[in-house]
């Protein structure tokens, strides 16, 4: 990997002074345009302690606008993020639409500092760069541009910079003895770093090695890359923008060639005696695995699903009425925000994942977009087909951080659907609980039905099947998810 | 204060089975209500260990809709948390309106807890009680419920309750060694708490002491508590939307009967080459006080405001070049999001404030309430009114945690605005710079300059006075801001 690199190059001072204005209005006018395009843009900077990391992203600030930026620091861990997947604290700070973002390091650390450090075991760092690469793909697919710099000096050099930090009342404080010490094991960070490149050197966020011995030729370096990077982009966009869009194709039969849904018998139902008894054990039960959860400090998602008046809220209510209030949560998932919006629409579900020993329990998620968005067209086809993978990709980071991630499905029948509506209307007491929408997505039962087969089809994984509950009973359905979710969470906790 | 207390009340269970079915409906229907109202809710509960909280805030949940509500339980202070004014982490976890946020515990630990343990010093926990005062008021002007709970149990009935608990094996693991301590310091605890409840027991946000030895008794309290506040609201919401709106009362004089910024002297400039050497200096200071600030943990905000086309855009670019990217962030503040529109306006500002030891600098600001929202007509008269004096409430409390607050005001000329939209409409490079919004502002320019006039005049104080930047000369205001900068963090800092 760094065999080649030829870190002796230099750049004049002449030729930098003369090179530089130019660059620096460029990357403030790139700046604009993106902005106006609504580009994100992450660009991250790894590489050795004292390769001039801090004085490269200040260069680069200067000629920004400090409206559209800010700068994300990497530091270790701390207890809300140890908490979580470790791309949640990277995944809440990626940019909204139009920004750019800087990460003075960044998820790197995990197959850099952590494994190098021991940290982690080898099964945690080894695994990261599969969440690492999905990661990168999800956000570039979604218009991101990433641009990744590792600056890179030879372990002479980075001895004559520590020695010289330190020697320097001024700046002794910069140097540490960590500093010190992965200055000793140069060749182990060194090996880590050419894995790493090797492994995740994409086509769509391709590594930019920095040879910075020169101060100036690095500069130079960054900005170009920078520009050149940016500038593909907003090319790229523009002549999108000028041809015509290409012809939407015909919708291919998208439904798995059999049928999940038909196959469900909803005749099963409870009598209200057998229903009060068993929910009563069922909620002592949950209690005591809440308190057992936050213990073992499981972290708990539950995902609801399911066709309007399907009797959703009365479910997550019957689960939610065992638990302290303390160790749970209802999340209830509406239209997204502007900012929302803004950013990957994964985006608003990663910030609510919970801490680990903390319930979440999820009234509608993430489905929505291979649901209500792909049926209304509030995405694009290629945005809700690119959806299934990217939601299994979550779940399987959720699922082997060590979380219980529990979906249900609640199936009723057309015609319960219809009598519920018509129930909801005539009574006064319950009218609120029924919307002009509510009549218009019943006219589009067949094209939800549709989606609702390919989601279950598609994201029915081992690690995080679906639960489909038979709803046209109400007792049934309860007694139905609280019994799944007091088998899962025993099996976790086991 | 607890004196009076008659804490042998107690509910029979039939009287107690025969009130709550109603209690319980009712609870669900207001809680509907308040949402279509979009009226916000906070209820807290404090009280003694093993009087009940748990239970009762559950009870209260479940006759709630678990989509409308969320639960905050209130910790030490994690480090977060430690490194921002004491009110931060009640600030920005207040209530969306329409919706319901449940404190177990809260804002008052400072006067209890903290108090009592000694974990902070009377100076801090004395000035609270001014902190707590206007942080209600300001919530409850806004139109939040506010329903503060006190569970009072006896010292001899704790005594029973803690020693039931700690000999049960299945709950023994609830009693702490704190618990026991606390439990032998009741009389002190009984003492801060009645100077509590006397000097926080307002109009708007009374406490309800809850007699907690018999838990139908208490609960019973609470849910209709609870009830008839809500009820209140609503019905006097009700009954204003009913009448008519009272006339909109002439608009008095509100400019201070002087000018402030007829006397600003616009001709003080500098040469370029003076400029060039002074930035140079100003620029290796700040960051030198950047590192010192962050060294000795002081926060520093720095807010901007100014006419369109003042300069602030590169005079902040100016002032933040000089600095470490770690240490600084630029907040641009636009129009509120939605969900800064659902709350308090001041809740977006106290969720931007800085950790202790880094710098935020606001291109524009909370002032934009008492400026471009009351010109605007964004805001009831009666709310920008009352912004001079929560505005000042929220920088004291600021300047009281320790932090640097440095205020510009970037003055030009009426001429000198024209010249320059002129300038930039002219230069292709700059078009982008000015939008129909700004020539249509200008039009209104003595509105605004009257609501200049009255903020400079109403929001200069002592502990957070407004700096003018006579910004005719760009160059001269670039170095009037940033010395004003190091004075302000050399003042503060030594």
């Amino acid at each position: 990997m760094f065999e080649t690199i030829r870190l002796s190059q230099k750049v004049d001072k002449e030729q930098y002074k003369k090179a530089m204005p130019e660059l620096e209005a460029k990357l403030g006018e790139l700046q604009r345009q993106a902005k106006d395009l609504k580009i994100p843009i992450l660009v991250l900077f790894e590489g050795w302690d004292a390769a001039g990391k801090g004085t490269l992203i200040n260069e680069l600030l200067l000629c920004l606008d400090p409206r559209g930026f800010n700068v994300q620091i990497t530091l270790p861990p701390n207890e809300e993020e140890r908490l979580r997947p470790f791309l949640w604290r990277f995944w809440t700070r990626t940019p909204e639409k139009g920004r750019i973002a800087i990460f003075d390091r960044s998820w790197y650390r995990r197959v850099l500092v952590e494994r190098v450090d021991g940290l982690v075991k080898k099964s945690v760092w080894a695994s990261a760069y599969d969440e690492i690469e999905s990661f990168e793909r999800q956000l570039t697919d979604d218009g991101l541009v990433l641009i990744k710099f590792f600056l890179h000096i030879s372990q002479k050099e980075q001895k004559k910079r520590l020695t010289r930090l330190a020697s320097n009342p001024a700046t002794a404080w910069k140097v540490t003895e960590d500093d010190w010490r992965r200055h000793k094991q140069y060749d182990e960070y060194l090996q880590a770093a050419g894995e790493m490149i090797a492994k995740t050197h994409t086509e769509s966020a391709p590594w930019t090695i920095v040879e910075s011995h020169d101060r100036r030729f690095a500069t130079l370096k960054v900005f170009e890359t920078f520009a050149q990077t940016v500038q593909a982009r907003i090319d790229a966009m523009k002549s999108a923008a000028a041809r015509p869009a290409p012809p939407r194709p015909a919708a291919p039969a998208e439904a798995p060639s059999f049928s999940i849904l038909n196959r469900v018998d909803l005749s099963p139902a409870l009598d209200r005696e057998q229903y009060g008894k068993t929910l009563k054990e069922c909620q002592a039960k949950i209690r005591d695995l809440e308190y057992k959860s936050y213990k073992k400090r499981l972290p708990v998602l539950i995902v609801y699903e399911g066709w309007d008046a399907a009797g959703k809220g009365g479910n997550i209510k019957r689960l939610a009425q065992g638990m302290d209030p303390r160790g749970y949560e209802v999340i209830p998932i509406a239209a997204p925000s502007d900012e929302e919006k803004a950013h990957h629409y994964l985006w608003r579900f990663w910030k609510k994942i919970p801490k680990a020993g903390h319930i979440a329990i999820f009234d509608r998620s993430w489905y929505g977009r291979v649901m209500v968005e792909r049926v209304e067209g509030f995405c694009t086809e290629e945005e809700w087909k690119r959806a299934y993978r990217e939601i299994n990709e979550m779940e399987s980071q959720l699922v082997s951080f060590g979380a219980a991630l529990i979906k249900f499905w609640l199936q009723i029948g057309n015609d319960e659907q219809l009598q519920r509506f018509q129930a909801r209307q005539a009574d006064p007491n319950k009218q609120w609980k029924i919307t002009p929408d509510d009549w218009r997505n019943r006219e589009k039962w067949p094209q939800y039905n549709a989606a609702v087969e390919e989601m279950l089809y598609r994201t029915s994984t081992t690690y995080a099947p679906w639960t489909i509950v038979e709803a046209n009973d109400k007792l049934y359905a309860r007694i139905k998810a609280l019994q799944t979710v007091i088998h899962a969470m025993e099996t976790r906790l086991k």
